[in-house]
């Protein structure tokens, strides 16, 4: 047995296991996200920690790389000093070198394949303190979501692109025999092989603000269907990128394949070589986190590649009538706190007839839905620690200045403060605004402001909150729906909107299940349906087209 | 249980077959490739005639569909008066009214709409002898070719769609409970739907030589995923088209849907309409069979949509060593005479090596290799009532007059000769023309040369030929490759080679299988992997693109 083919029969239960998930969609994951001494060990949480410190002020190493320069500008959004460089590989040996390692790939077969992915995730795992921490601080995610998010939701989410490009793989037999009758005279049979085939070189773009969640699928599942994989880093969010890679590089080189199967190729923002890699003729897969102009600009121009992006959108909440508004309200205000509304499913629009909306404790005025947002809010981050720990810290600066500038775009609801961080003394730390506008502004509140932002928007009614929600999914496309109404006809309206426009729906969130949260194995995240993403994580268009089906046959 | 179930009950033990047809990819089909009375009926062949002599000197009525135009010019390659007349619906008021139909149509489910699919194709069988007098003069196939192809080989490539599709439709459950344990609060539990959601309006565009074969599966594989589907005939190959949409469209109304949620989007080679519908902002899935140029536009432009498109292509063999010429020759004189080499799977190139090769009973110079294959086409179209009824007849003028052209190309091994067909006075019948080339005049034989033209390329040696067979496929793509070899070594390189340029693979055929044969449910049609096609038929790549996945999510 092969070393790869040992980590396959290592990891074959949890693989089965992960089979069976993504087919119930029940709650399921092999992966803990509590980040406790019992499950990931003693000193974990203080290797992590050491580990993250050891690359501070250094150099990051990896495997072979051939390298151009040396690069590195990412900037703790908790303002602690990072100075950490990385190689910046030369792009045409990296594809040559990675051309020349796919063969040996490839021809490893499905299940050695699945062994170094499933191998790879649970180092991964097991470095999920240190992954958290690198997570924390180039993002800005508080440590808690940067461990859940960053590592084990991360791992979840490479895991079951790993299930779902393992079980099509599955479906097609290594061999055939074809037997077809012939009348009286002997049948023609035909011995049949067929092979799964990768398309090339894969490029997955990370982005600034989930550098492992958003990276993790197009990685795995580029990666276990054969094909070599450049991440591209954001130049912002290095760390757990280069973390991730590293770990990868290690276990193929234990299982006997190059290492550079999977590489990090980090740039600058003053030199970026994104687009230079997105075009490279041996380039036949990309994975896209970011903005709609360079998503759109990937579409348009990397011709030669199958091309999965998540893009902007508008996420969206239409309440039409509520049982306990203060439910309601603490759900919303956990929603736009946090990671300060940095999520690509954090909630802008919140469409609230104007005329008021019917609670189970008698009317509320469109004012009053209003403060009562504003207040749970404030409420839930009154206390600083705890609102600290929720927020983080704001990635960019540009996020940051964006609030101030939206500022004037509606009435101020809640106005967007800044904080001062227990333990961080720069960190760069805001609370959500909350603007009250017209629906009639719809060019305010329909194009992505991203960051703690978000618009309650008057409405003629719920019909015409739904008409909104319609038109602006359709045009800027939305990762989330939330529909918040006691009328059955309401939440069936509410049901064929979120089919038409496809977007995902949750109905009613009003205790510890948020809409900007997502559960792998169960909740597709995007439909690949309307302008935000044109693939989903994950289902089986994410996966098939990362291979083809090369067959032989002969007389038997 | 509506009239779409029963009709799925009525078919579900034959799409269980199909559904393990696919995975074991053994022989298997419900149609029978025998135009035998036994199978079809007593009178089933009298009433096919007579069926299609109705639509002569007629005009051809469908569904309620709003019309601009009154088409009609095709031209049977056997020379008989065709002057049928088809109506060419106004695209807005087309699109509008499928898209209308579209939400009953997807909200009738799975099960109904692949009844209706299953029943649709049974009615399509018991209506072969019809299509095939419709394929025969439309494309030119003889009518045994015209029978099998456009009849149940077609049919079962629009089986295999919907098998495919159902299978992946289904692994989607339709609801889904999610328990996540909160240590010792009482657990989240979120009850979840999942809907499949069709993408838009599906565009399939039709060939002239195959216009049922290459358009089975895309429509089938959208319309069983809920996409209204409208086929664009090609204008020289209408009748085929019309006959099936009409069936499709009785069946849909007898189930209670709108019939014109498969139409036909007839036009004129003077007047095309191709461009105007395929750049329709509701059209979201593009299935296009035809030339490079036009599959390429449709790719760059129809941004707005899934495009699968099957272009041209160089198919190619390499003789290295053979057990017996003339068996090898015989099964290729078949190869290059099928319908007068106008399959996208007819060999175009065959590389030997200038030195000769290796047979059981002694080695033949490169000379001798080509007089073989030339003598073994010459003896197999002796007879001439038996070469016209494999031969049939050239489908375009433009096909014939390129065989005039390419007579100087290389040196005549064997000229091509127009025929007298025995039954059809004006038949347009020609014979294959086959060509010697050296390995330097690539661009001669590495250019698509569509009809019954073949180049004998001489080659320094196999290893010659197989890199040359891989700069062409990487190049110019291919469907099919063969390869013929005493070697275990060289059939191994050129397993390696196929792998490389995702071609299917071919290897010593000299029986009654030929490299431009496919069956279904067992070989799959092109790969998707390189210029020849972007999508192959069928795998789990051509459905999952069809339609996205919508959830909703609640408390329970």
């Amino acid at each position: 047995m092969s070393d790869a083919q040992a980590l396959f029969a290592t990891h074959q239960a949890t693989l089965q296991q992960a089979l069976e998930a993504i087919q119930t969609r029940d709650y399921w994951t092999p992966y803990s996200e509590m980040p406790s001494k019992r499950i990931y060990g003693e000193n974990a949480e203080a290797e992590g920690k050491a580990a993250f410190e050891s690359y501070l002020n250094a150099r990051f190493e990896l495997a072979g790389v051939p390298e151009v320069a040396d690069v590195g500008e990412e900037a703790s959004p908790y303002g602690i000093e990072l100075n950490i460089r990385y190689p910046q590989p030369d792009p045409q040996a990296l594809i040559a070198r990675m051309q020349a390692a796919l063969p040996a790939w490839r021809d490893a077969g499905v299940d050695a394949r699945a062994g170094v992915c499933m191998e790879i995730l649970q180092r991964l795992n097991q470095r999920s303190f240190e992954i958290a921490h690198a997570v924390m601080h180039t993002t800005g995610q508080a440590f808690m979501m940067a461990f859940q998010a960053g590592g084990p939701h991360a791992q979840d989410r490479g895991l079951e692109a790993v299930a779902y490009a393992y079980a099509e793989m599955k479906k097609v037999p290594e061999n055939a025999t074809w037997t077809k009758p012939q009348g009286k005279n002997p049948p023609l049979v035909m011995h049949k092989r067929f092979h799964i085939v990768p398309r090339g070189i894969s490029l997955v773009i990370a982005c600034s603000t989930f550098p492992t969640w958003n990276t993790y699928p197009g990685l795995f599942a580029s990666l276990v269907t054969g094909n070599p994989v450049i991440v591209k880093p954001h130049p912002g969010a290095v760390l757990p990128v280069a973390i991730s890679v590293k770990i990868a590089q290690q276990v193929l080189e234990e299982a006997g394949f190059d290492p550079a199967l999977v590489s990090m190729a980090a740039d600058s923002s003053q030199a970026p070589i994104t687009k230079t890699l997105a075009l490279d003729p041996a380039v036949k897969l990309i994975d896209f986190t970011g903005s709609t102009a360079f998503g759109d600009w990937l579409e348009e121009n990397a011709r030669q590649a199958q091309v999965f992006t998540e893009k902007a959108g508008v996420n969206s909440i239409v309440i039409d009538s509520v049982q306990d508004m203060k439910a309601v309200a603490r759900n919303l205000a956990f929603t736009l706190s946090l990671y300060s509304g940095q999520m690509c499913t954090t909630t802008q629009a919140i469409y609230v007839p104007r005329t008021g909306i019917k609670t189970a404790e008698g009317s509320l005025s469109f004012d009053e839905v209003a403060q009562a947002l504003a207040t749970a809010t404030s409420k839930f981050l009154a206390d600083n620690d705890r609102a600290c720990a929720v927020l983080g810290a704001v990635q960019s600066c540009a996020t940051a200045e964006r609030i101030e500038q939206c500022t004037a775009l509606g009435e101020v609801v809640l106005a967007s403060e800044s904080r001062q961080h227990p333990e961080f003394a720069n960190a760069r730390v805001r609370t959500p605004l909350i603007l009250k506008v017209d629906a009639q502004d719809k060019a305010t509140y329909s194009e992505e402001r991203f960051g703690p932002i978000a618009f309650i928007i008057a409405t003629d009614s719920t019909e015409h909150s739904l008409n909104l929600a319609r038109e602006v999914i359709n045009e800027k496309g939305a990762i989330t729906l939330g529909v918040y109404s006691t009328d059955a006809q309401v939440l069936e309206a509410a049901e064929a909107l979120a089919i038409d426009v496809k977007v995902a729906l949750s109905c009613n969130l009003d205790g510890g299940v948020f809409v900007n949260q997502s559960a792998a194995f169960s909740d597709f995240h995007a439909t690949g349906g309307n302008p935000a993403a044109n693939a989903s994580l994950t289902d089986t268009a994410f996966v098939a087209r990362r291979f083809v089906i090369v067959q032989s046959r002969r007389h038997a």
